[in-house]
């Protein structure tokens, strides 16, 4: 049951984002017990995805950000991010995006992110590549920066690191469209400090086909396998491709791991 | 001749937006002697703007970013930037837009601003206040701050400034972008720390009818009649509702003016 009509999973995506562009700028967010923030359009996208992969692959389980969670011990597992930016999203800002990840025994297997405002489709297939609007994307080759290129970080990066990058650090209010900018080659890489399944499977088998890396901000590999029952990173990752991931480790320093 | 019509400013700036529009994800830009970007489009727009300021508004004088510069010393002059965030424009991200503004004996007047990818348009008209495609906005009102509030920061925030601030920081790509999520009361705060007039002419209209304010870090009040020069802001800003702007200031600490 390895044959995914990614024609159809992209149409989904494309009915996700329909229904987040008609909720846009309506004004109908309210906070999550940990004070993140949640909408309608969360709710209405999470139901529709996960009608669909039960209907579809009824033997695959989903782990979904808002309430759906079953069958995560099965070879095949979608992890779902119906909006990835809510924040972003409930402030009228344009970068938020529908996340549909496949993993295999744990490992990001396939992956589609769309990004409504844009209509950018990023999808990866395990044996052709990463795509952009069917155009094959790559992570920015080996190269010297300067002051123009940018790298992706959390919204709390002046809380919780300290960066000696020459570039730009910019956060988009959204993991998964991180993990797009970087597999095209725009940002030379992105730190990611909190992240669960949902916001990083899509990202991570789009990543790997477009020829990067991601790793832990100690060194240690990343093992998505152990998220699969909710939990988040274990500590920050760099994701990009190797030669940017391997420059940008040293010069990112996380305060909490020094306070410990 | 201060009767300006804003409807006509607007539809001068949808056909601005439609250039950027046809000319996004083309990969035409170039890296000018600062390094900086620019594209055919912010060209394109320039050329179109000035064109149509000097036939409806002979006796206005323009200072735009890229080469149009006359008539300074007179009443009224136009700052525009075609195309505000070409970086994040180049990148193919979402977040730059077309701006218009209008001084009058040097302080902003009005201002338009618009944002092709989310098709918003923003303006301050002097008499009426200000708006977000006709709905009034404001800036946010007095309240206490949590960690789900937002500020939009330089994107080399990292290395010149320490933010002691609970809340997130993004940097959004575009100063007149981050003038707009301001003024509608989506941001508490910006702090700018490199820009022009043609930066922040509209969006000062825009922040000032919406209800708020720009002061310097040290507390010197903004004097944008000295940057008719074409100069850059002589220190860091942050704009927004008065309390939010006085509580900024003590938590953001520049860098560089302690080593001075």
């Amino acid at each position: 049951m390895n044959d995914i009509d990614l024609d159809e999973v992209r149409s989904w995506a494309r009915e996700a984002g329909d229904i987040a562009r008609r909720h846009f700028n309506q004004g109908t967010g309210w906070r999550k017990a940990d004070r993140s923030w949640v909408t309608d359009a969360d709710m209405a996208i999470e139901r529709l995805l996960a009608d669909h992969i039960a209907a579809r692959y009824p033997q695959h389980g989903i782990i979904a950000e808002e309430l759906t969670h079953y069958g995560t011990d099965r070879e095949f597992v979608w992890a779902i991010d119906p909006l990835d930016g809510t924040a972003s999203y409930v402030a009228g800002l344009a970068t938020w995006c529908v996340s549909l990840g496949l993993l295999r025994a744990g490992v990001p297997y396939l992956g589609v992110i769309y990004l409504p405002i844009l209509d950018d489709y990023y999808w990866a297939e395990p044996a052709s590549g990463a795509f952009r609007n069917g155009q094959a994307i790559h992570v920015a080759a080996p190269r010297d920066w300067d002051g123009e290129d940018w790298i992706a970080t959390p919204s709390n990066t002046h809380r919780r690191f300290e960066l000696d990058f020459i570039g730009k650090a910019r956060s988009l209010g959204s993991v998964a469209a991180e993990f797009c900018y970087v597999a095209r080659g725009g940002a030379l890489g992105a730190l990611l400090s909190r992240a669960a399944l949902w916001d990083i499977a899509a990202g991570l088998a789009l990543l790997r086909a477009a020829g990067g890396i991601a790793a832990g901000l100690s060194g240690t590999p990343l093992d998505t396998s152990v998220m699969l029952d909710g939990r988040l990173l274990p500590e920050p990752i760099i994701i990009g491709e190797r030669s940017h991931v391997e420059r940008l480790r040293p010069v990112i320093r996380d305060r909490r791991s020094q306070q410990s």
